[in-house]
């Protein structure tokens, strides 16, 4: 990464025995942090977000997201902003949620898609109105399609660790889902603290039961939320157990509409500054994308919830 | 401590090899959380403060400061203050400068008092108007002199990663200032992450520095600050070392003058939720707690920084 010794970026120390030497971060802020606005967000604004992360050195960035625009509408223009963006980064992963939803991001060019599928009843049934196995049942053709035209597929997995209406959610509950979304042909799977309530041994008791039925680390990436202040110190608990893909998005933006707090994903930058400290490769200069966080959130009208970029932009 | 599933406490899951099972929690709200508030907070209210404090479970909760009314003008009611609390608590530590004031602590009852030493040239200067070393000659008679009353001696050290106007503090340095503070009699040390810039690495490498010139674990205690969203990554890095003394702030009150940021301290509720994951016992009840902090913030006029504190207190 660029050093900018003025943004005070912080001592590396060489990484602790057991951490991984590079770390991929999968930018999530375009699709899952805006995916919640309230006020339309120019496709315009959109793309230059994406060209500005991408400057920043991120090289997988979600883009956005096929569903249906009733359900979303703030990605309801992923037609015209997909072409825009194409070549923007190495990777563009799209969300899709069904077989429609991939033939329209196949037909602009997506090489990345993924989808979106639930550790509980309860958020299977609040999010995508079907029972667990319905909706892995749903996404099995996107998948095997998707395969057959070398698209790489990740499989989210929302409410890894708690839910706001069943509370925690027991390991094997997780292990099988997570099971039935490489055996179908995930790629890599998303374990998602969607309500922000996991702590580090929690994460990495679930790391090792899933390890234990077979599956691999490398396989994993990790997706905190930081309702509770936790989503750095598990993701350090991921690391140690050799996780090497964490999602966050730029600027802390976004967040899940049941967590009744204003904080969300982990911001991308809080990452990078405890990775740059840990001399972990990632590519990313921080300068840039505090400054690309600093005008989103000037779109946005309102401060970036990161406590990095609120640190850096309020240096003399 | 009690369980309130009705917070969405994180599920517990048994604590990870080689993490302590027990974790002593240093509040430092009431001193360090009030010391930079603009606005007198009156007595009684942090009387309350404490109180509430103490009955929330915390055992160690650092009361005020006996330094001149001239430099830390909203904690200049100590007099009036201590005689308030000094039953509230185990312990109810205090801040002395100088002979001055441990005479004053000292005459209030105070069994536990604090200095605080400096780990660079310049924070001792900006702070201290002193060399580092003048100002550990500064404090030798104090301590020396509150152990021959029996009293429990904590020595404060700021600045051990970085600092604004030097940067990056070399191991080395630190690890002086620690040996000289222990050498005087010091009975327990807390490293302060002044600025918030210290990640997981560097935390357990000054660690081991310290280990390595016959500092022992248990003599240390930890003080991290939030300003780039590091303090808790750094926590689980001091307690995976064997750190069993963390230094927090209900509602993550206060923060550097220096670190222009609106964050500061580590929040305790952010601490205790990792904890209670952890299984590690703090005897905290986090109700009670949060409560507390929505209350005083409520004094304050603004909301706390604490994301458990806000995600608990937004709960419907």
């Amino acid at each position: 990464m660029t050093t900018t010794p003025e943004l005070g970026l912080p001592m590396p120390v060489p990484a602790a025995e057991g951490l991984p030497t590079r770390v991929r971060i999968h930018e999530v802020g375009a699709r899952d942090g805006l995916q919640n606005e309230k006020a339309t967000v120019p496709t315009e604004t959109k793309a230059e977000f994406i060209h500005r992360l991408a400057a920043a050195g991120l090289t997988i960035i979600e883009a956005t997201s096929f569903v249906h625009p009733k359900w979303v509408p703030q990605l309801a223009d992923a037609e015209r902003l997909f072409p825009l963006v194409r070549d923007a980064a190495p990777h563009l992963p799209v969300l899709v949620p069904n077989e429609r939803g991939l033939d329209r991001a196949l037909s602009l060019g997506a090489t990345r898609i993924a989808v979106f599928a639930s550790a509980t009843e309860s958020f299977a049934k609040a999010n995508l109105n079907r029972t667990v196995d319905e909706a892995l049942a749903m996404f099995e053709p996107v998948v095997t399609r998707a395969k057959a035209q070398d698209a790489h597929v990740r499989g989210y997995l929302s409410m890894c660790f708690g839910d706001p209406w069943e509370g925690p959610v027991p390991l094997p509950q997780v292990v099988r889902v997570c099971r039935a979304l490489l055996d179908m042909g995930c790629d890599e799977l998303s374990l998602g603290d969607t309500i922000g309530v996991a702590t580090p041994g929690h994460v990495q008791a679930l790391l090792t039961a899933l390890n234990d039925e077979g599956v691999p680390t490398p396989s994993l990436g990790v997706h905190f939320h930081d309702t509770y202040g936790q989503a750095l110190s598990n993701t350090l608990a991921a690391l140690q157990h050799g996780v090497t893909t964490v999602d966050a998005s730029a600027g802390g933006l976004g967040g899940c509409p049941y967590a009744k707090s204003a904080t969300g994903n982990l911001a991308t930058e809080d990452l990078v500054w405890m990775l740059t400290g840990l001399g972990i490769d990632t590519g990313v200069d921080l300068g840039l994308l505090t400054a690309t966080s600093v005008w989103m959130a000037g779109q946005l009208g309102r401060p970036s919830p990161s406590r990095t970029v609120r640190a850096l932009s309020h240096k003399e």
